[in-house]
C-alpha cells in the first residue's frame, strides 16, 4: 500500500470483479463505452516485479476482459496497455475500438478525430454495458 | 501470411532475436533508444486468438526485454502495449520511458512535451544500444 496512491484506494471505479489480487473495473470514458482497467492490488511498478505464478493471473485476466469485449460489443480492434508513468502501480487498459471512434486508427492518447460517432450509435454501444459486465463476470467469478 | 501486410514482410526491422514464431526488433526512433517491438510471425490480430502456449510465449518474450531495459538503461518504467489499428497483425511496443522524455508523463503516442533531453543525454542513452541488444540475446537464445 502506498497512500499516496490513487490505485491503492479501493473504492475508486466501477467494479465489474474483484478478486483477492486484481479487480476489474469499468471505466467512466464518454468516447469509449466498455473499456475496462484490470488493476493488480498490490503497488507493484512493472509487469517483470511479479513472479511468474502472478504475471500469468493477471493476463489471463485481460484475456478474458478482451475476449468478452470481442463478443459482447463486436469491437473492430482490442487495445491493450500498461503505462503507470503517472501512477506507478500496475494496471492494464482494454480498450474496444471501432473504425469510426473518436481516435481510431490511432491510440485514444493521441489527439482525437475531427469526427467521432453520432448520439445514437454511441447509445447503441451503451446499452451492451450490462451484457459486458456480465459476460466478463462469467468468465471470472467460478 | 497476409501479401499487405508490412509485418508480414520479415525483411523490415533491426532484428535483435528471431525465432520460430516471434522476433524482436530494436525500433527507429529518435526520441526513444532502446524502443523494442516483440512480432508474432503468424498473420495474427488479437492476443485472444492464440492459444495459451502461444500467448505465454509471446509475454515471456515481452517480460525479458522489459527486464532487460530496465536492467542496461535504468529506464524509470517501461510502457507496454498492443494496439494493431492500422496493421491488425499481433505485435507489442516494449518501451523504456524516462522523466524527462519527449512525452513522459504522457503515452508517446500523446502530443510531445515543449522540451525533450538534450543531444549529450540522448547520445549516453543511444550509448547503451549495444548493450541492451546483448542482454536481450542473453535472455532469448538459449
Amino acid at each position: 500500500m502506498s497512500a499516496s496512491c490513487e490505485l491503492c484506494n479501493a473504492g475508486i471505479g466501477d467494479v465489474i470483479v474483484s478478486a483477492e489480487k486484481w479487480r476489474v473495473i469499468l471505466v467512466d470514458d464518454a468516447n469509449y463505452p466498455g473499456f475496462c482497467r484490470v488493476i493488480w492490488n498490490a503497488h507493484v511498478k512493472e509487469m517483470s516485479d511479479l513472479d511468474d505464478a502472478d504475471k500469468a493471473e493477471i493476463m489471463r485476466v485481460v484475456w478474458q476482459v478482451e475476449s468478452a469485449q470481442r463478443e459482447v460489443l463486436q469491437a473492430h480492434k482490442i487495445n491493450l496497455a500498461s503505462f503507470g508513468n503517472m501512477v506507478p502501480h500496475l494496471h492494464w487498459h482494454v480498450i474496444p475500438r471501432f473504425t469510426d471512434d473518436a481516435h481510431f486508427p490511432n491510440p485514444v492518447w493521441a489527439q482525437a478525430n475531427a469526427v467521432a460517432p453520432d448520439t445514437a450509435t454511441m447509445n447503441a454501444r451503451r446499452a451492451r454495458l450490462p451484457q459486458l459486465r456480465a459476460a466478463i463476470q462469467t468468465r471470472l467469478i467460478y
